[in-house]
């Protein structure tokens, strides 16, 4: 089959590899209908991350299952999917707790142990603890929402949950990427009265918009902060999400976060030096990180399902796999906000 | 009147200064019952914070109003109060949100602006918005229990509450101060199945067995985390309460806590650099900072007022108010855990 490999930073090629086959018993094989890009490639692109020349990249699809190994329970051959972008084993405390992103017998998905989402098939561990069927097999106008589900989604609603968005808040959201967005979309979900999203780019505010966005805030820095206090009678925000994970996006997050409030933060954080004594004087706590997508994955599907939400809008460009190098320029060169790969 | 003051290191007097006097109409005047030593208070003792000589010191107390000014409502002469360490107005939307600690028009007790609790009187600022009055005058043996609400069990109390404590727990408890001690005590309150005191001085072991931990654990750095984990089943504490505020005591603090649980913290942090990548790995968090200790005023004082909790065991030492400065060194020299003082 033909799967994603990365050679070198800016060498991603579409290469062909071993098909998978099913090895434990609690395997499955799945055929992929939808991968895409996550911000977080961008990473070794760039060279950012060090890279293992040949390797297989891409973390987030959706597909139909192939085959199950023996012991497999909860899905089974053609079954619509969600492979959240790290395997789990449902059984662990961690798991039990629902925090699957800390499993015991974690396994990363595009990773030695599992085969990335940007190719033609996959091999899931950990399949029961892992995947999540829709009920039927899905309309495909709803395969980009779902797809969503896999990381980026989750990873909003995660942002939104760890910083206590509760109805009737005024949210904060630094960072208009995909997870940003959907960070936007989750507050809006979860009752926030408003939502004012941090951005300054004009394709990504339209649909912070239709994500729930009340308010856009196109500064940055100090201006940011007045700009948000300004509509928080001085206050600052009841709740805030940080989706970028810079050292700038973690202060610009405490400065509008009011006294007792929660930063709820997602973005792998790169150089941050976190503002303890401020912390300790406002009483803005910190919560969050590698979002338990598998949690919400219920809850969330059922919300796409119902047409409640629609996260999928976040794909702003739709590429064949084999263009899959080209999609990664899109990314990095700002030029599309998060793009949907087909096999 | 006669109150304490601070010249240099090691230099605590008991000075003649001016008495109180109602300025403001919303200011009342405390005749001090009963005072204390803070373990914050030996910072500038040792030479740790800066010091301006002579300045006044000490922020914990109870009292008999004496007089009030005309336009506070909700205590009057003869009532018995307690003094939360900082005064808050009552009315912001900090105050308002329980976070009175980061109240907008903020006054800390034994500052300029507000007298300190080591003395015979004491100003009280924005008296509606800080002092809680007792339903009677209270037995004098529940003196000591009233007197830790003003802070070390206010500040015990939230950090078990950033914790997210919750009945049926297993909480570790990172420092055996007052506040520690009060933590421990916070945390078998409000329900914890198991708390775990890191404590290695035997008098103290004592009084967190009577607080309520059901084990004592004396190693440090990792023997302490792997005594912890050895008690969990290799997952960590549902809940972690740090009281001492080093960079040892965060680390120890993070290293125990289950992934997906949060580390509340009352310790003012000195020299902390936070573990977040690990942090963001684990999905634990960090809440707390200064206590809104008026916040569970009411709530702490109908336990003490009940029998239901007894926190004035934190007192081991009680000292006429002349011998001040013995009371800081003791303290200095760990020879008391904390020091009563009467007026």
């Amino acid at each position: 089959m033909r799967a994603t490999t990365i050679h070198a930073p800016f060498d991603i090629r579409l290469s062909e590899v071993p098909d998978p086959v099913i090895e434990a018993p609690t395997d499955a094989v799945v055929k992929i209908v939808a991968g895409c890009i996550c911000g977080s490639d961008l990473w070794p692109y760039r060279g950012e991350n060090k890279i293992t020349p040949g390797s297989r990249i891409g973390h987030e699809y959706v597909g139909i299952v192939q085959e199950v190994g023996a012991d497999v329970r909860t899905v089974r051959p053609g079954d619509f999917v969600v492979t959240p972008f790290v395997a789990s084993d449902g059984t662990c405390p961690n798991c039990l707790a629902g925090f699957q992103s800390a499993c015991q017998n974690l396994v990363g998905i595009g990773s030695d142990q599992a085969d990335g989402g940007q190719g033609e098939f996959a091999k899931v561990p950990m399949a029961d603890g892992t995947l999540v069927a829709t009920p039927g097999v899905p309309d495909d106008a709803l395969v980009p929402s779902l797809l969503t589900l896999s990381d980026v989604m989750g990873t909003g609603w995660h942002a939104a949950r760890s910083a206590r968005v509760k109805a009737g808040d005024t949210v904060v959201v630094v960072g208009d990427g995909a997870v940003g967005l959907c960070g936007v979309l989750a507050a809006s979900r979860m009752g926030a009265e408003r939502v004012l999203a941090l951005s300054r780019h004009e394709s990504r505010q339209e649909i912070a918009r239709q994500f729930g966005a009340t308010h856009i805030i196109a500064e940055r820095g100090e201006e940011a902060k007045a700009a948000v206090l300004e509509l928080t009678a001085g206050v600052g925000a009841d709740a805030v999400l940080e989706c970028v994970g810079t050292d700038q996006s973690f202060s610009t997050a405490f400065d509008v976060a009011r006294p007792g409030s929660t930063v709820g933060f997602v973005g792998v954080p790169h150089g941050v030096e976190l503002p303890l004594r401020r912390m300790f004087r406002t009483n803005v706590g910190l919560a969050g990180g590698m979002a338990p997508a598998r949690q919400y994955l219920p809850e969330l599907m059922a919300d796409v399902l119902s047409g409640a939400i629609n996260p999928g809008l976040v794909f702003d460009a739709e590429l064949p796999l084999e263009d899959v190098a080209e999609g990664y320029k899109m990314m990095h060169e700002r030029r599309a906000i998060k793009v949907l790969l087909r096999p």
